[in-house]
């Protein structure tokens, strides 16, 4: 059991209606292996500038998550200013700097290189078509993307769409993708690309999984205070692929059961700011939570003479 | 068994993405009772003018549907007239004539007032309280309501709530009522404010069941073709009490299959204009998806030793 992530590390600016932070730890890398590191071992592939506060990482290497492939490198960490309004589905970009993680180029480690398991990060997709290149043979990669790089990098995004099993974007990007809008066909149109399966995220209300087999649905789990959405979608991604190389298995079983893995860690993620739930989650917790998504979801069956 | 319903019988002009429909058969109460009917027997107290075509309500007869409540008076009968765009969740109303409904005054027939389970249609709180008024000793009160009736008859709203079981709502509903924009947080305030459980309706993204014991959520059935979603809410309501009537339940485990009946019955509505789709539904039909829904949400449990 091996699982690589290639992503950002950033520092983050956030305001919601429930408090402000200012340069707190974000990025999708760190959220992933913050989610991940429960459930197995992880590798970090990023950058970040000698400004970056690394005793910030620290319980992430007391998780066993590996750094070794985190440059540190002259300038400025990537960072990243956002704000919510009392609708928490949708995140206001206020600010963007990309700074070290411009000039960004993935390279694997002879170990890295061995990863069972690949999450590619929303990155720029030559950046992740060129993971992929150094990558030997993993039994399953998973990759994010966004608006930007699908208007931007489609030819890019169709290189690599044939190399993905499942595909982990939102409802829109997925639309978008396709050019349409019911869901369920975007997610199908995206299948036809290449990507062996799907997963749309609908922020609270869910997540979708797609295969050519058939569809499972995972909700949200009801949350009463919901503080920061900021990472959810990583921390999805970091639960359902921490779980799949845990039980070293891709079946459909393990999809749905995964599914449900990534909305139960992103259900604790917006429960406080940055990182600050996932840094104190234990296992134990997580086990209770998921076996709750089963109580949540649970409905008898009709009676045998009905219909 | 004995079900009643109470709202609109109206003529719809509609405009979808997929085509449009001048004066077709709609309203709540025509919604509701085309779903219930599938499952048990319905009354219905309505109003249309004189221009309705009543043979297009004897698909609902032949059902055993009770039209004996609903008056045929002088005049035009309601019409709404509204338009989807490619996100089909949200109608925009283009115009809206209450014609005889301006001035319907619901009066139950001795039958209609021992109806054991009651659905209160989206119309004027004070008129859904002179329905309580007349009913004898109802097992079951569920109500619908509207932003326009929590801003403008908030005080008669807070005098329905407490005799009201079942609150059936949507999203945006809810937190209007409540003030409050947490789904979760705002469904228990309006228990606070007397509802003995809450429904909120989301739409496609599903549906959430809410009681002071635990929380239940049934997400929509993934329809690849949507036509038209007019009519999902109220054939939801039908589905749910319908099948609470029928069972001659609402325990815990009754309600949870309610709110599954009901996304099963909606996700039928949305394939088709108007009620065409519930027109030829049958209920081998019906048992048959609301089985595909338990495979929809469906995983196995964590290994023992997991976490």
């Amino acid at each position: 059991m091996s699982l690589l992530v290639v992503g950002s590390v950033a520092l983050d600016s956030v305001e919601t209606p429930f408090g402000s932070r200012d340069d707190v730890l974000g990025g999708s890398a760190t959220y992933f292996s913050a989610a991940a590191s429960l459930l197995t071992k992880v590798s970090v592939v990023g950058v970040v500038g000698d400004d970056f506060p690394m005793a910030d990482l620290q319980f992430l290497r007391d998780r066993g998550v590996s750094l070794d492939g985190l440059d540190k490198v002259a300038g400025r960490t990537f960072r990243w200013k956002g704000k919510y309004g009392f609708d928490l589905n949708a995140a206001q970009t206020l600010d963007t700097q990309l700074n070290v993680f411009e000039k960004f180029e993935p390279k694997l480690s002879p170990q890295a290189r061995k990863a069972e398991r690949i999450f590619l990060g929303n990155i720029d997709p030559e950046l992740q078509l060129r993971v992929l290149e150094q990558a030997e043979n993993p039994r399953l990669v998973c990759a994010d993307t966004m608006n930007f790089w699908i208007s931007g990098k489609r030819a890019a995004l169709q290189k690599l769409l044939p190399r993905v099993d499942v595909l982990m974007v939102n409802d829109g990007e997925v639309r978008q993708l396709a050019g349409e809008s019911n869901v369920l066909q975007a997610a199908r149109a995206a299948m036809r690309m290449g990507a062996k399966a799907v997963v749309v995220k609908r922020g609270e209300y869910g997540a979708l999984l797609v295969t050519s087999e058939n569809t499972f649905f995972s909700p949200a789990f009801p949350i009463a205070e919901v503080v920061d959405p900021t990472g959810a979608g990583d921390s999805f991604a970091g639960g359902f692929l921490g779980l799949l190389d845990r039980l070293d298995a891709s079946d459909l079983s393990a999809l749905r059961q995964a599914t449900v893995m990534g909305s139960t860690i992103a259900s604790f993620t917006v429960e406080q700011f940055s990182l600050d739930r996932l840094r104190d989650l234990d296992l134990g917790q997580v086990r209770r939570r998921f076996d709750a998504f089963r109580a949540l979801v649970h409905f008898e069956e009709l009676p045998a003479h009905f219909g």
